[in-house]
């Protein structure tokens, strides 16, 4: 049957991409649907039990500053918080937190069902509607027809998902879940390009069977406790818990090796290619033969059970193999495993085959988010699936896609990299994938996108307020400490000692000191001039803010100057290509880079310039062949990148 | 491999039976395992949002009385509770109440994880390992061996599970859910006696789409809010809310009427058979074709979400008539469906095949609970998966099985139904089963059966001291009331006529008047001597121990009576039948009858009576029979019950 409503968007799938997409699509006013098998698991998390990272976290405030869930989701359940790198700089401190796995998925639900525009339905998706190069619509498991103009997949690891514990497998979608085998069979009738990629998860512990006396506890950071949204507050979070640290030994190494000769990966019946960021324990015995302990961090699954999430030791190595490996580990000389650790393998497809707007090239109006493009991790998911909901949103309304920039934000990086080197291997974001990374910091993520994000209509009214509040604050202060100067007559040596550590000896203005190496905005408020006078701002100024003002100013240098750099990169990085130029017929090109580049078809130079192979020196003969072509555009482009 | 601890008890499955089980073997003490396919949906309400009701509310108490779960469960999650019949007598009172999905499941899922002797593991169970005609363990899907000398199955609907949304349907165990393909198969060599019954399930509502302005509100009882457990208290719940009514009319009639050429149940595509007390929508309108309306409760799913249960239109019938039919009734004319109403169809063996233990009778070991056995209703799988884990975990102890009787409790209706009728649709309980109802009542449950769950060891040291404490107060305040006399010249004529509705006009002990037809205990105990003198206790009473004295004291002649009845025909009830007996050989008996004996093998006399077919004069003649026979029991027993 034709159900009786035609959306704009449909999004088939309910985890982190799914979800995210749904909601961005909704946010815009377009009338929305949400497919999934199952609506108990919306949101759920089926690894590990934590949000954010190195590079993720940066992921996950991006989404949050375009008024996405998952960074507030997080502030309502996480139950350990902590800033990595904290004493690094700015760029590459990273929120991380811990997160209840039930109140999780409370806190997705309930702004799933309570999204105005969205509408959720549940039954696995078994067919795409396609007419012509078009999809107009999905079919369900019982045969009900949905159409809408755009549609955003995002299966995960459901497609012909097989799941493997040492030479014993069955097909799941995830463990406890059905696979979309029809689903399946169907995309490989599109003809998109496509392949098998792994990942697994670790076997989960009782608590109760773990002893804790043996282990040493790494609490979150408490004082404060860190918060990931830009709506977010402590008092959202619930009871703080820590996690706990074991090692692997000689032992536990010896246990693995002893069962490679039955492991799916090593005996080659697993043919997709796994995470190398975030291997298998076995894989890491492999690979690092001399290393002789890793690190596992036991994490608390939730606060309402007493599961734990063992770290580092991913595994699909057979369940006998597992329960040694586990009870080898201080601490865990008991262990009851729960749930064995398993390795999946799923259908993934080429991104190479995508625009940089997440549409497929193949099919106009099919949008594909998260696993399914050859991603791991629940913030690469979320990324890309509010990316892809957005621009599924703006196509049915008419509206040029939106598509970050590399030096504009994580997310514009790793779809770069998706779309323009494709995937070996599931690939997860780290702040080293940024050339601008000075630029991509969590702090400033509302700064770069909330601004877009309220063009495009996906910011509520709320978060723009606080977001203009906060913005305003920090350049009303920041101008402030510009203009407010003190000179030696109006301080006591005395005090510029206590508070800058040593005399100033000519006039300086606020902003000026606040750059120094030692100092902070909150010891310099404390200094006072000879007649009492204090310099501090009219009003108490949030945390947020004195972040912002202090790295605004200390890292200006840095900053202002990967900022000249960008613009350098800019105008080329964003020259668009013409579509109709055939790239066989550039006869200065060495045919494999006119091959490549035919393929891949890049939209902008920048594009082309990050093929795998395509040199430099390809991309100054291009721009020859351009100028010379007559493409407007490049008539008065310099012939070389490099040269700008 | 073979899991290296073996185990007393494992159970199959975690849903109520499972639960239940899991839970009764490990209070025993007995070492017990529980295998469930996602520990996820440990505890997870299928169907209808609700427990409790005439019949399955005395269910659920008595579980209680024995230390199970279920009530206490929903005393922590119910957001709706009422006393159905209040206003009738005691032993068809039943308590009802809603429950959230996720408190009520996360309330199982906790006591699950921190029962000690009980450990969890998640896997699917493809295979049970038998030697020769015993149980000894049970097989995951990726071939871990866990070996235990009994094994409960609780396989719900997922025994070859099949969903139909009108002619379509594919494998599922239930909606979100794989099926229990491979365990269905293996379990169909064991060649047990086996057939498929249906259940199913109405579509679920987005509250956000229906027009509450325009139904009835029908609120719980609140003052006082209904408790179910022993254990519990009103503290415990959480916030109650109203459900809502609305009704069929002549359209909705329509529309399924015109829906039936594509219902799969009346074009023979569903092979089993449904329950006829829980009928499908199309059922009703088919059966009770002059009936103009039937009355349709919009049931809350919980706290955190809007989805909405529509309680009365369970149906199979195709997509596009579920969304006319809703849409069709009052208040849902704009409803938008969350997830679709489905019909499934699964194996289940047929209860004749078990003894009263819950023990199969060809395999020794395996116990079955749950609509496995053919029943429908959380209440009742839950109360044979505590019969079932109790006497797998007596069995493992060496013990006898605890077999509880027609009079003694609704689970002893229960089983005896199903052992000696078998089922031709799914069994579910109402008070009219049972005989002997005066005696079977909610509020007396723990008066029946804790001190027996005590001795066999699954009543908690808490409980049992509560019970006592209840019991003890009961008697010791019947006592007080049948020893404090009252006269004329104790009581002025206008206190008695304001107590008691009449002047007394003889010396009455506070037994007696309370027994009197308008009077209750507290209104009793205002009552003042000409002296100023009360008659009240020395403690104040709970509410319970009040109720108790009550209904004990009012009910006293009708329940003497029964108890007389029960006793006379406890004797040939429980008379058991020598298992050496060969029934072919009874010449006295027709041929019928002898074979419909030797096919069934009743434990006892009372069994053997119930074989439909058997009537009272071949049991007589049975009884002749064994007298002649030297069967010694039978030497002394009068020749025919009816003379007892």
């Amino acid at each position: 049957m034709l159900f009786p409503t035609e959306f704009d968007v449909i999004v088939v799938g309910g985890g982190h991409a799914g979800t995210e997409a749904a909601l961005a699509s909704a946010r815009m006013g377009q009338k929305t649907l949400l497919l999934t098998h199952n609506i108990e698991t919306l949101g759920q998390m089926s690894c590990n039990p934590s949000i954010g990272g190195i590079g993720k976290g940066h992921l996950v405030k991006e989404v949050d500053a375009m008024g996405g869930a998952m960074a507030i989701a997080t502030d309502e359940a996480g139950i350990q918080f902590r800033i990595l790198n904290s004493s690094k700089g700015p760029a590459v401190r990273a929120t991380r937190a811990q997160a209840d796995r039930i109140l999780y998925k409370q806190a997705i639900r309930s702004r799933l069902e309570n999204q105005p525009n969205l509408w959720l339905f549940q039954q696995a998706v078994d067919d795409l509607m396609v007419e012509g190069d078009r999809v107009v619509g999905a079919v369900t498991q019982v045969g009900i027809q949905f159409r809408g103009r755009a549609v955003v997949l995002t299966a995960g690891t459901f497609l012909d998902g097989k799941i493997h514990v040492g030479l014993n497998n069955y097909a799941a979608g995830r463990a406890g879940d059905p696979p979309a085998v029809s689903l399946s069979a169907r995309l490989k009738e599109l003809k998109l390009p496509q392949g098998r990629l792994k990942t697994g998860t670790p076997p989960r512990i009782d608590g109760r069977s773990i002893d804790f006396s043996r282990l040493a506890e790494q609490p979150g950071d408490l004082d404060p406790v860190p918060v990931f949204s830009v709506l977010g507050n402590t008092a959202m979070h619930p009871r703080q818990v820590p996690c706990w640290v074991t090692h692997t030994n000689a032992r536990t190494h010896d246990v693995i090796r002893g069962g490679l000769d039955r492991s799916p990966m090593y005996t080659g019946v697993i043919e997709g290619v796994g995470p190398r960021y975030c291997p298998s324990i076995e894989d890491k015995i492999h690979r690092f033969a001399d290393k002789e302990s890793h690190q596992i961090f036991l994490e608390p699954e939730g606060l309402t059970t007493n599961e734990f999430y063992p770290n580092g030791i991913s595994t699909s190595l057979p369940f006998d193999v597992q329960l040694e490996l586990v009870r080898s580990m201080v601490g865990l000389e008991n262990a009851h495993i729960l749930r064995p650790g398993y390795a999946i393998e799923y259908d993934y497809f080429d991104p190479r085959g995508l625009r940089a707007s997440l549409e497929t090239r193949a099919i106009q109006g099919l949008f594909f988010a998260g696993q399914i493009n050859g991603t791991t991790g629940y913030e690469e998911a979320a990324a890309q699936g509010m990316l892809a909901g957005l621009n599924a949103a703006l196509q049915t309304q008419g509206r040029e896609a939106w598509t970050p920039r590399r030096d504009e934000a994580y997310l514009g990086v790793l779809v770069d990299d998706l779309i323009t080197q494709g995937v070996a291997e599931p690939y997860r974001m780290f702040t080293s994938r940024a050339e601008f990374r000075l630029s991509l910091r969590e702090d400033n993520a509302d700064m770069r996108l909330t601004e877009i994000g309220r063009k495009l209509g996906c910011v509520s009214d709320r978060q723009w307020q606080m977001f203009e509040e906060k913005r305003e604050a920090v350049s009303r202060e920041i101008e402030r400490l510009k203009s407010t100067w003190v000179s030696p007559r109006l301080i006591a040596d005395a005090e510029s000692e206590r508070v800058l550590g040593k005399a100033i000896e000519r006039e300086y203005n606020l902003a000026d000191l606040l750059r120094r190496p030692n100092v902070d905005y909150q010891k310099l408020m404390t200094m006072q001039s000879i007649d009492g006078k204090k310099f501090t701002a009219e009003q108490t100024l949030p945390d947020a803010v004195r972040e912002q003002i202090e790295i605004q100013l200390k890292y200006a240098g840095y900053i202002d100057r990967q900022a000249k750099e960008v613009e350098r990169h800019e105008h080329f990085e964003n020259l668009k290509l013409p579509p109709e130029l055939d790239y066989m017929q550039v006869k200065a090109l060495s045919m494999e880079v006119r091959q490549k580049l035919n393929k891949h078809q890049p939209e902008t130079l920048g594009q082309a310039s990050r093929i795998a192979g395509v040199t430099p020196a390809a991309i100054s003969l291009l721009l020859v062949h351009l100028k010379k072509g007559g493409f407007r555009e490049f008539a008065s482009v310099p012939a070389s990148p490099a040269a700008a």
